[in-house]
């Protein structure tokens, strides 16, 4: 893969900097409750679908991981990615990479316990394993780059300015809606 | 499921209260890459394994989501389920519950040609559909309690901190361990 890798970001780089105006992506998930009885939910992502549901421990049957288990999902496999891309374009040979990350949170916060807890992560320790013949300055070079373009760890790590909308379905038509 | 659920709630209210020492939640996700030939990763959360690939204009393969989409999967399924907590919680009746969200980036972050732009999301909108017979009031007060608490919405919104430690593979034991 490497050298179809290696030319496919060269292109990318050669098309964003004649036209930055397509550099904007838009990406959408949407869920779906399967049934009122359980937690199990659909989310269709273009022609993916993913099943949540939650653990036995809060009523859940288990079906698939649980909403902050895929935040921590997106968050190892995000860096996985930007470790093998940046070491391709630095040059820099990676035999392997994966990444392994622990979230720490406080229930009461979610369960409204405290408002002076946090409902999210108080916070989150990943491991990175790397195999490769490189220096030790290659790899302090390719780790600081990586934590500067991983866009995972940085929709962590600064804010994202997020707006929800609430809508009411229409309730008369919801036989026909469904 | 409602009053399962409900009684669960309750229980796990009771027992945070009297030990809040039992509050502390840690969830972990392990990611490992299939072949060094493709993007095609393995996540492994508790006894689940969850699939993540790149789309082909990124010389992927598409057997999965990618990282990006797996956090809006995350988003989308946080906020369903704490809807239904929470109406759960204040007694709102709901019929049902979906969340679409939509997370735009400027790609030139992450492929690291402008240091001014953020590799991670610009903004995320999202848009929840209710059914519910609930008053307009009981709405809104659902739809503030649900932005105070949903972990996910809380991960993105203020910054958490991640601390990545890289080790490095012993490469003379590598046949043993893999």
């Amino acid at each position: 893969m490497a050298e179809k890798l290696r030319k496919r970001i060269a292109e990318i780089q050669t098309k964003l900097k004649a036209e930055p105006e397509k550099a904007m992506v838009s990406i959408t998930a949407a869920s779906r409750a399967v049934d009122g009885q359980s937690w199990l939910s659909e989310v269709r992502v273009r022609d993916h679908l993913v099943t949540m549901d939650l653990p036995p421990n809060f009523a859940g049957t288990d079906r698939g991981p649980k909403p902050t288990e895929f935040l921590l999902v997106a968050l190892a496999t995000c860096h996985e990615v930007t470790y093998r891309v940046v070491a391709e374009s630095l040059g820099i040979a990676l035999d392997s990479v994966s990444v392994t990350v622990t979230g720490v949170s406080d229930a009461r916060g979610f369960i409204g316990l405290d408002d002076r807890v946090r409902p999210g992560f108080l916070e989150v320790r990943g491991t990175v394993t790397l195999d490769t013949p490189a220096s030790e300055a290659d790899v302090e070079r390719l780790r600081q780059m990586v934590e500067k373009h991983c866009p995972v760890l940085d929709d962590l790590r600064a804010p994202v300015p997020v707006t929800m909308e609430v809508v009411r379905a229409r309730r008369a038509a919801k036989s026909a809606v469904r």
